[in-house]
């Protein structure tokens, strides 16, 4: 750590306790795990921006720290992981001051906390520039192998957890819960064949998944999953549109055999649902398939498509 | 990988090669790593800001991304270990385009593959606000075990590689080589008792390494080795001022038993040079001896110094 404010550095440490797999934490030149002999070590990084990724308001401090490890924890969440250990480096605004730091702090090591994971190290550095904060974590499989998003098979269900759609205006984005829990659950009743977080929206991640894959799909255009925000949005966009399409929804979007699909159709007991959006094909693409039997192509809408129209 | 630049990411892809202990790299929404099951894991991170740490001129931008990986992999020379993969996530600036973009991470990828690292993940934005680079380097220990600031004992020799001082206006903070060779040799000529890298300048930083072992240190004015520009800068301070002061020299600063000191004035092969400064004694806080005898109390000059009195 270089350049540190200290003090900061002491509140921090004094927020949080060292514990296994951790064997030397925050204060020296870099951390110290002890990771489980049998386990691939993961590893996630994610870097937030004030102005970018969160504003101030509807933002608070609090929520900033958290949504940059949330994103984080989705991450792991999404290769069937386990977090285990944090590591945070911020430019804090000098302007705001030490209690505006404590605060982005305080929101991160809350959600650690939550999920048993030891922030284990950083870099404090302040500037005359907007909040930047970019959260290291660490973690383990849950199962002997992780996830990936290679992997998914002709005949493979695609399903997803939550909801879908419009978690920028609804504030979502700052507060959505990591899906640890529920993967686990998922680990522990059937075999993940492929997975990943959707974060820049399904259209655009589902085709990240089908490309790794080597495969398409068919989507059913009624069978996702929307939030209320996502259908009652007025910007002249469908509800159907908002749902393939917003980024930031942080759901799981995976692929399992038949069989285990119906398992989780009838043995899924969770507060989280799981919905069965599609199937995966020979071939590659995704098409989409309305109610009324008419199928289409469904491009990587999204943050992709916006991405190509702005170039 | 959340909102990433897809044609940049392709780019980092083709210039590192997946391979031991990375198993699976860049383009899933973790990397994952087999560590060697005997050592522990080290992690570091750090992050660096435009106008903070470099600015343009006379930084480059493959300077500017050299930079924030060797940070990093000073530190994990400090624990005298072996970095194996880096993860980089940077906010880019809109501005200065995709050159700009691809020029930073080439100057990290290359300081990356001299010492055998593998870019293994990392997180793309890019914004109207200045570059900000923050890496993490993860790696393992040369020896069974870390070597932390903790554990320099009284009677020990206090040694630093190189030359300090005017770092930041030769230039040397863009271009300094980290000292992962020196402490592989280090590890095996010696028992390193203690050991940190000189980030924020020899006085605050020996009171962080004293401090954390419980010790104090009795150091010799004649026998800190000085850079040309710290004997040469014309600012009105002493060149013994600027070795003791200055910040970012990235030097390692180390303790080992007097037996192993002797071995190493007469046995050290390297055109990088040890210097013994002092030793190690009983009680807490440095002290300095002028060549005339005198002794004076030694405070953490430097970096610690100015945040004291910025506030």
């Amino acid at each position: 750590m270089s350049r540190p404010e200290f003090q900061l550095i002491d509140w921090i440490r004094g927020q949080v306790r060292d514990r296994a797999p951790v064997t030397l934490g925050i204060g020296d030149d870099a951390a110290c795990l002890k990771p489980s002999a049998d386990r691939e070590t993961l590893v996630a990084i994610d870097m937030l921006m004030e102005g970018v990724h969160f504003t101030f308001p509807p933002a608070t401090p609090q929520l900033a720290g958290r949504k940059a490890l949330a994103v984080n924890l989705s991450d792991i969440a999404a290769m069937a992981g386990r977090p285990t250990a944090a590591f945070i480096s911020v430019a804090l605004p000098k302007r705001r001051g030490m209690d505006f730091a404590k605060d982005v702090h305080a929101g991160l090591i809350e959600l650690a906390n939550e999920h048993n994971v030891i922030v284990a190290g950083g870099d404090t550095n302040s500037w005359d520039g907007p909040l930047v904060i970019s959260v290291t974590v660490v973690g383990e499989p849950l199962g002997l192998r992780p996830v990936c998003r290679k992997g998914a098979r002709p005949g493979d269900w695609i399903f997803v957890t939550g909801a879908l759609g419009g978690s920028l205006p609804s504030g979502r984005h700052l507060t959505f819960p990591p899906r640890l829990g529920e993967v686990a659950q998922l680990t522990s009743l059937v075999d993940l064949h492929a997975m990943m977080d959707i974060s820049d929206g399904l259209a655009a991640d589902l085709h990240h998944l089908l490309d790794t894959s080597h495969v398409g799909a068919m989507i059913e255009a009624d069978q996702i999953p929307l939030t209320e925000t996502a259908t009652r949005m007025i910007d002249g966009q469908s509800p159907l549109i908002h749902g393939l399409s917003d980024g930031e929804d942080f759901e799981l979007l995976f692929a399992v055999s038949p069989d285990d699909g119906r398992l989780l159709m009838s043995d899924w007991r969770n507060e989280t649902p799981v919905h069965k959006i599609g199937e995966i094909t020979e071939g590659h693409g995704a098409r989409i398939r309305y109610p009324d039997g008419r199928i289409e192509p469904l491009p990587p809408l999204g943050w992709t498509h916006q991405l190509g129209e702005n170039r």
